[in-house]
């Protein structure tokens, strides 16, 4: 198969060409964990990882579960004034923002996807506790909370952890699914995320999993082979509006999926980033904020990184099929 | 330093925070080469390699130089006619195209940056030959042409070779480029990139080599450490137009530019790509022809690829200080 797909919100064509699958290195996984140099995040340790923005405490008599730390090198900081300047014909602004590191667990050596599912919840209230903190700073626009699981996925520490950066602007990939979810409710008067999951529902072909409140499947115009999204069934445009039983259904969905992932290609180094509506925004009917899971399995190159167009040598619905259908421990 | 700059041509920030480069995995560069399997492209391998679509002979006794040759697993083909199809909500179009191997040299073991400076040249001829071939097909919109060069830049055959994509549409990002320096000439009536090369010659800080025909810089909104653009001094808005003084001095600014990045990082992975004007299109007085240069030192995770805002380690003016220091082998 060969094809163009046109990715509905953003316009962004991606190919889908699954000849490309049959090099035998397409799919050999590098070892998703990065290089084990002692945990700086483990207990006993909390004072070289810096001041405590948040804490949980579900561990042996009261010990800490999860942790929330500034990132010891923050590509931002919170300190200082907006300030735009000119350079000639060039703009810069001053580099105001924040940057954390949610510690998911104090064991060094466990996986976030084998993590009991009250933890994994745990990550998704830190997530919610610290956006609802910082957008009390109303110079902070757009919350970016995302995580790099393995070296070739981007983690330089291998205790499993996520992040949060706050900027003072919002993204332009953010900006082109405002802006082309909001022309399909121009013409439409719905949302374009509520219509997919209407669609993915009745078509089957692309759903991995799905529950009460979300449904996870592999998007139409997958970028990338296995690329799961994570779609809560209620509209919402801002993450931070998800309900407790919401939460504790979305750590399900996210286990079930990592699970998945973990079954299908070998404990694939992945990155997942939560897609939500700029901070400052009261709710939007033409948003809708989901998660989009990508295993990092393919590299990304010359030709992707130039063009916007990613090739993929694995089309969804097959994609979708490995990871219904893969043995996974425990009960679903 | 912790910075936002904002690219002038499709204006996408890029965080530039020097106090990244601190962590000492910033810079360790992986291996350029892919692992050494038997080359698919060495002399008396030619039927393996598919059917000849051109040949340079400057070879011993009239062998073979360069060859270019249909990619074995093409993201797209050239046959069969562009159908439109909807899928309920979704999108798509046949994958219509071309994907071609240009294989820079008989030998399986030598770099592009070490081939003699006359055999550079001759990349640029082959892609100019082949883009003035393929765009007699009008369903051919746009022609990328791109190195991947190592392992980690997407490369996965070691012997020396460059690629170029036909694609029956424009590339979203270069939409962005087109749309981008169409604004800045609407408002001055000048090229956005003319405008750009006066302002590095004058400023200096960021040039990294120049000669009659080109200058290489790092661009002011640098999304990578040590990216470098190679820019004609000359307007013009498609690649395929240089003339061949031009070609010689552009294979004398690759080899400079290569050279050199191989030298002051250790001969990292890299991609380059041609950006260059729609080929259907008539002469653009807003969009000018230009090579992006990349070596991959840093991996791009979640946070980047979703919402297109790089971190970037390296201030642009301190990666062009080293570029233009260092030792290279030969006179320059």
């Amino acid at each position: 198969m060969q094809e163009f797909r046109k990715d509905p919100i953003t316009g962004r064509w991606v190919i889908i060409s699954t000849e490309r699958a049959r090099r035998p290195q397409a799919f050999a996984t590098e070892p998703a964990r990065a290089a084990a140099a002692p945990s700086p995040f483990v207990p006993g340790q909390e004072a070289q990882a810096g001041p405590q923005l948040l804490a949980y405490h579900h561990g042996e008599n009261g010990a800490w579960s999860l942790r929330v730390v500034p990132n010891r090198y923050p590509a931002l900081r919170v300190e200082g004034v907006i300030e735009h300047q000119g350079e000639g014909m060039y703009d810069r602004m001053s580099g105001i923002g924040a940057h954390e590191v949610i510690i998911e667990t104090p064991d060094p050596d466990v996986d976030l996807a084998d993590l009991p599912e009250a933890r994994i919840a745990d990550l998704f209230w830190a997530f919610r506790d610290r956006v609802n903190d910082l957008k009390r700073d109303f110079r902070l626009r757009y919350m970016v909370m995302f995580k790099n699981h393995g070296e070739s996925a981007g983690a330089t520490i291998r205790h499993s952890h996520s992040q949060l950066i706050a900027l003072p602007v919002v993204p332009h990939f953010t900006e082109e699914e405002l802006t082309g979810s909001l022309r399909y409710f121009d013409y439409r008067q719905r949302c374009i995320y509520c219509d997919m999951l209407k669609q993915e529902i009745q078509t089957r072909s692309r759903i991995v999993w799905s529950n009460d409140s979300f449904v996870a499947f592999t998007p139409y115009a997958s970028r990338f082979p296995f690329e799961t999204w994570i779609v809560p069934r209620r509209h919402m445009s801002h993450f931070e509006t998800v309900t407790d039983a919401e939460v504790r259904q979305l750590a399900t969905t996210m286990k079930q999926v990592l699970q998945r992932l973990d079954a299908t290609l070998e404990r694939p180094a992945y990155n997942f980033v939560i897609h939500t509506a700029p901070a400052q925004d009261g709710p939007i009917e033409h948003y809708h904020w989901h998660i989009e899971v990508i295993p990092r399995v393919v590299r990304v190159a010359g030709f992707e990184w130039s063009t916007g167009i990613y090739i993929n040598p694995t089309a969804p619905e097959e994609a979708a099929g490995f990871l219904r259908e893969c043995e996974i421990a425990g009960k679903p």
